[in-house]
């Protein structure tokens, strides 16, 4: 049996999903997944970018129930300090928590006009401004990380958080066919053949369609 | 000269700057306030409701700079331990992380349909089905709290990062005359009364009205 449990619901189009799968990943858990049904209304809410969901992702270990992202990734963390979720160097610890919070309360016109579908590739993809912004903004931030730390992750040569949060929006930057720099599109392709996100990504492509009857406007 | 500087933006209206603000109150840092320009698009953006600001609220430490709520939450609990923003134990820790992970990232309805507003009272408000759906949200996670960890703070007897974060939203709920349960109620006037709550307060109601020209539909 498992250490811990991961409720987590669309593999293709649950975002935070995704960063709760890597994290666990990330940091070497042993957990067994949960797929959260699609007919709660609360799954519904989050696949429907209505509302951030308080049943994914969710993790469970121990008496231990955590329902939020950055807080599944502090516990994390916590338990697994060997596996370097956040630098070692304080100043550089500061700085990833803030890019991790900025992406978890923010870029609203991202998620919105862009929303993840590993699923799929639309060539030539018009972006509306206000997403534009958005884009412009995560790619200042990966571009001042990249430079700061000397990469190829986000804090330098091993993946922590960061990575994990920013790497919906890398899937999100494939499927829609965003232009980016140098720099960044470099950090996108590795972030795309991250191994745990490979996992993730195959395991989306052959889920069932039944997400459809959501109606989403994709 | 103080220790630390904290950008906040207006005291009436950011919900983000006074959720810095009593952070710092909580954790005893000697610091001194910066006041982000009204007229900085950053700042316009983030009283308009429109993006997080990362202007606002932004601690600077010696070389650390972190412009994230929940990161500066992060930071001030490692470099002032003592202060307890955090509880101790860990299964309580962790659900700290995620009730503060809810209000970083949620509640979009409640935020947009009842926005800070230190000033003044709105008798009677009528409050549509969406935000009413948040409050119930938010309620009931103080609810659990108080009865989990015997109040009168969300964790226990200390005030921890939680009461930090929700404390805008007691304010919203005195401000725009929300009808809570006695427990809700209880908790929303002992917040109201937090010291540091009060002076943000007091500081609030002669702030000048400059911020009308920003035509925000209050």
């Amino acid at each position: 049996m498992a250490e811990a449990s991961l409720t987590v619901s669309s593999k293709n189009y649950s975002s935070w999903s995704l960063r709760g799968f890597l994290l666990c990943r990330m940091a070497g858990l042993d957990f067994a997944e949960k797929i959260a049904p699609i007919d709660d209304p609360a799954t519904r809410a989050e696949l429907l970018l209505l509302s951030p969901s308080f049943l994914v992702p969710c993790l469970e270990h121990g008496k231990v129930k955590v329902w939020d992202t950055l807080a599944i990734a502090e516990y994390l963390n916590e338990i697994k300090p060997e596996a370097g979720l956040l630098p070692s160097d304080p100043v550089a610890r500061a700085h990833c928590r803030a890019v991790c919070g900025e992406m978890h309360s923010g870029f609203a016109n991202l998620r919105s006009a862009l929303p993840m579908n590993l699923k799929v590739r639309h060539e030539g993809f018009k972006v509306w401004a206000g997403a534009q912004a958005d884009i412009e903004r995560v790619t200042a931030i990966w571009r001042e990380c990249l430079q700061r730390y000397g990469g190829p992750y986000l804090f330098g040569k091993k993946p922590t958080m960061a990575d994990a949060m920013y790497a919906p929006v890398c899937s999100r930057f494939a499927t829609y066919d965003v232009k980016l720099d140098a720099a960044s599109a470099g950090y996108r392709d590795l972030m795309l053949k991250f191994p745990a996100m490979l996992e993730w990504t195959l395991a989306a492509k052959s889920e069932p369609e039944e997400v459809e009857e959501l109606d989403v406007e994709f």
